[in-house]
Parts: structure tokens; sequence; C-alpha cells
């Protein structure tokens, strides 16, 4: 794998050995400064850098195995090839693999709750990635499992590593510098809770959402400037431990981002009245001095930012919130 | 009144003679293509032309007299010249008549039901300008009157007419050319609906909401440029007599403007849950083939478009709503 970029291309074979059997953990992340519009969807390439803190041990655990014929599984069932979630995975597994790609076992199991209302597909792929690279003893660095990881989903890039962690943007066309890396923390008492909202299922992917958003919202034009300029400022305070200045920016980012979509033509939106009422809840609490912000993402749940000595008045405002240590 | 700046400052006499009583009426109007920024404070200039429906019979009746004493009305109650509302009709009086303004008697009634959801500033100055132009018998044109309501609320520019009116944004400096004019328009169905939302007091004026959020929402810089486009669509679109295509505009532009809002910093939400799914039922709606399109003003209420042959559908889903016909 000396060419950069030949472990892109599912064509091209690997001086790969035959596996052996390998696990590995990655989490769930939230993102403080979003990750919103694809400068190049062929190689998931993204318009700006985002920020997020990776979830602790709310993830997904992923085995790699030897095997006669190719078995996926999820949660201890069986997903057959055709589904769309599986033949995504293996396609992101022949991409890592190439032509010459053995017969695998992938057992796939989520420690995130189906229910809890946060994305799979971030832990999910940073996981696969990181158990392939152990199961071919493939070495690589994390920066390069990162990058791989972005073609299986770009917040995947960031459940590579615990605690805050940044996705650059990067410059070269063929993203060889758009992967993620950890940041030096100074909060070590932030806390998020998801206050779940129920809706059914989604009326678009986040990447439909992602994409008609672009493509004809009026408002998105100043949207990657203004993320940039977000997620170097969230990183900076994440360093200097300002927990105030960080969920206030991450908030007004999220805001921004489901502004750009509600813009769209026609409009684009995953806040749902009941979002929209904890939303005011919180609002209201902050007006009474709580320091508790909000982050939402391509769906209609909540996400709470706020930190240890807050926790009683949290599960007070919003008793059925999940609350999440990602330090823990 | 030779130089047309000199009637914007009230400093100045003018030729007026004894007034005489008269009673003029303005519909309210609901904004199509919303003004949303100012160029100029002072002047009350926009940085975008808009466009709106009058609204026939809601309106204001206003009455002006010549009176020992200064003395004001509004709905058959006396108001107080200390009353912000009172102390800026006076400005308003003081503007037009100068410096040897004579006491007036200035009565207001409202046909619009003050639990309506709807401004009554609009018709409010526009009656009023209308009555003092009878009163003084200044005998102005409709432009210079339009002109002259723009310093009471800028909405109030497009209630000198009836049906479809542009109020438009103007190149001139001194503000000269920044007023309404009515549209030639082929829309006879053109029926308007308002979902009443039910929220208290605002948080936030209209005003305040648009200083902040033209000073802080890193997405209103694409708003002049997108709101004048679709103003002129519109109005393009009005002519022809294209309802589809003036609802799903106005919709988009109306979304917009809150989106622009939203992204604030911190955010501007007029929008309540309510008000949320009063939208999602209009969309879920318009999926199964309802034609019908909502629009939303600094406020909770939703203002639904919509054709007399939609009628019965309308009130089906919405049965609260009240309904007007602009040309009754």
């Amino acid at each position: 794998m000396t060419n950069a970029t030949a472990i892109f291309d599912a064509s091209v074979p690997r001086p790969l050995g035959a596996p052996h059997v390998a696990e590995a953990y990655a989490p769930a992340n939230i993102a403080l400064s979003k990750y919103w519009g694809k400068r190049d969807t062929a190689l998931n390439l993204p318009t700006n850098s985002s920020l997020s803190i990776s979830l602790g041990q709310l993830g997904t655990h992923t085995k790699v195995a030897p095997a006669d014929t190719d078995h996926l599984s999820f949660n201890g069932r069986a997903m057959g090839g055709d589904a769309t979630a599986a033949a995504k995975i293996w396609r992101f597994v022949d991409r890592f693999c190439g032509v010459n790609r053995p017969n695998l076992l992938i057992e796939t199991t989520n420690t995130v709750p189906t229910a809890a209302g946060l994305a799979s597909s971030a832990s999910g792929f940073a996981a696969l990635v990181s158990a392939l690279n152990d199961a071919f003893a493939a070495d690589l660095p994390k920066e390069t499992q990162s990058m791989l990881a972005r073609f299986g989903s770009g917040s995947a890039t960031r459940s590579l590593w615990p605690g805050f962690v940044r996705w650059n943007v990067g410059e070269r066309r063929d993203g060889t510098d758009s992967h993620a890396r950890p940041i030096d923390a100074n909060l070590p008492d932030f806390r998020i809770a998801v206050v779940l909202v129920d809706s059914g299922p989604k009326a678009q992917s986040s990447s439909e959402g992602m994409t008609h958003t672009v493509k004809t919202s009026p408002l998105y034009a100043t949207w990657p400037t203004q993320a940039e300029a977000d997620c170097d400022a969230i990183e900076a305070l994440v360093r200097d431990g300002d927990f105030g200045s960080v969920g206030a920016l991450a908030e007004a980012n999220a805001l921004a981002m489901h502004a750009s979509m509600l813009a769209a033509r026609p409009a684009v939106c995953y806040i749902k009245p009941a979002s929209l009422a904890h939303l005011e809840a919180l609002w209201a609490a902050r007006r009474d001095g709580l320091e508790a912000y909000a982050t939402m993402d391509a769906g209609p749940n909540v996400k709470l930012m706020f930190e240890e000595k807050s926790r009683d008045d949290i599960i007070a405002l919003f008793p059925t919130a999940q609350i999440i240590n990602p330090f823990a």
C-alpha cells in the first residue's frame, strides 16, 4: 500500500495475508460542530471540518474472522447480502481488501440501544475498519483507518478515538488529508443527555437531506465558511475547558445547520414539534440559570450538553433523558 | 411640499390649513414575499422588496377631526399619550403635520379581531396617513402616502391598496422611491386562512428579531438577494395567475426568513411546537394532493394560502382557521 490512494480502490489487489480472528470496538459520537455538505461525493469529502465527542461505552463491537462463506450479523441476527445496509458494509470490506478478498465472518454488536436515537453507522464503520486492520495485520496508522472509515460514513472518521475528536476538512483532491485526529481537551465533566422524540421512520435520510440542502437552499452558501470558523473556535474552547462557550457555540452551529435545511426548497425539517418543545424547555431553564445547551442531528432527537454538576437539574427537567458520561 | 424629503421632517412647518373631519379605511396585509432587514433604520428603508395580499374587509378605520385637545382612541377606548403605541402614533402625526400641528381627535377602529393573529400596525398607519391626507386636503399621491406610512411601519406601505401590492426596495438614499404600488393580478380565487397558535405574549418584537438576525445570523448574508429574486418571481407569477407556483415560492420565502432567524446567535424562533404541527399537517395533506401553502410572520400563527375550490378541505383540516376572502 505504498500508493496512498490505492487503498480506496476495491479493484486493486492488496498484499493481504490470510485473516485471523480480530475484535474491535469504536464509540458512537455526537458532533458539536456539524458535518453538513460534501465537496466530493465519490470520496465522501466534506465541505467543512467537524468536531465531536465520542460516547465512551456506547458504540459498536465488531468481530472479523476467516470463514468458508461470507456471513454478516448484527446484534446476533444474520443480515442478508441484499439488504442496503449489508451491501454497503460488504462494499466497504471490498474496498479495504481489494479484489482478492477472502470470505469473512463479520459479527457486529451495538452497545447503543437501537431505541437510543443515536446513529450507529459512525461507530459501526470505525469498528469495522479497526477490526479489518487487525484481522489482516495491516498495521495502518489510525489516521489512515479514519480516512478509510470515511467511505462508510463521514462521521465514522471521528469514531476512531475516544473523547473530543476533529475531522479536518483537508485540502487534497484525493482526500488523503481528510481524516480525524484527537484533541487535547480539558472538559472532564462534559456530559450528554439524549432526549428521545418518537417520530416514526425518517422521511429523508441524512444523506438525502444534505444533498438536497446543498443543492437548493439559498441560505447554505455561507454555511461552509461559518462551520469552519465554528469548528476552529470550538476546538480552541474545548482545549481551554470553557464549557459554557463550547455549549453555546455548538448549539448555534447545530441550529444554523437546521436553518440551512429549513430554507431548502422544498424545506427539510428534521425538527419535530416535540423537539421544539424540548428546545423551548431548555431555553426557558437557561434563562433561569441552567448551564445546558442542545444539539440536533438529521433526526428529531434532542441531545443536551451539560456538566456533571447539572445532572440532577437535567434529570428533573427531562426525566426520560438518557445520561451519557463520555469518559466512563 | 416642493421638497420631497421635507415631509419626513417633523421640525419643518407645513402649509397645512385647518383640518376638517375625515375618515379612511386601510386593509391589513399578509406578505407572500417578506420584508426582513433594514438598510436604514431612521428612514425605515428595507434591504429588499416585498409583496403582499391585502385582506379586504379586515383592516382599520380611522377618523381624524379638529379638536381642542389631542385625543386618541382605539376600538372606543382612550389611549394615553404616554403608552408606547400612542406615542408612536403622535410622532407619526407630527411628522405629517410638522411643528405647526393643530390639536386633533383620532379615532381608530379595527375590523381585524384582536385575537385574529394579524398585525394591525400596517392597516393602522396606512389608514392614518390616508385620513390625515383627507383631513388636511393635502392631496398627496398614493405613492407619497405609502412612503409616509413607511415611517409608521414598513408593511404599512403596502396597505394603501387592495389586492396584491409590491413595496419596492428603492435605490435612493433619501427613501423617496421606497414605496408600494398595486399589481395587476390574475388570482381572483386566492384565499387566506389564519390558523391561530396561542402562545402568550411575544418574547421579541418583530423589529427586535429583525435587528438581531441581521446583526448576528451567519445565514442572513444571502437573504437580501434571494428575497429580491423571490419578490420579482412572485410578482410575475401573480400576474400570470399561477397559484401553485406563487404558493410554493411564498412558503419557501417565509421559511427562509425563519431560517435566517433560527441561525441567529442566539436563535430567534417565532415558530412554536403547535405552529410546526400545523405545518406538518399541511405538508402531509399536500403530499395527498391538497394545493395549499403556508406562510408565517414574526409570530406563531400559521397563514395558509389556497384557492376557493379547496375551501372545504382547508376547513376539514384546520377547523378553527379563520377564512379570509381578500376580494370580498
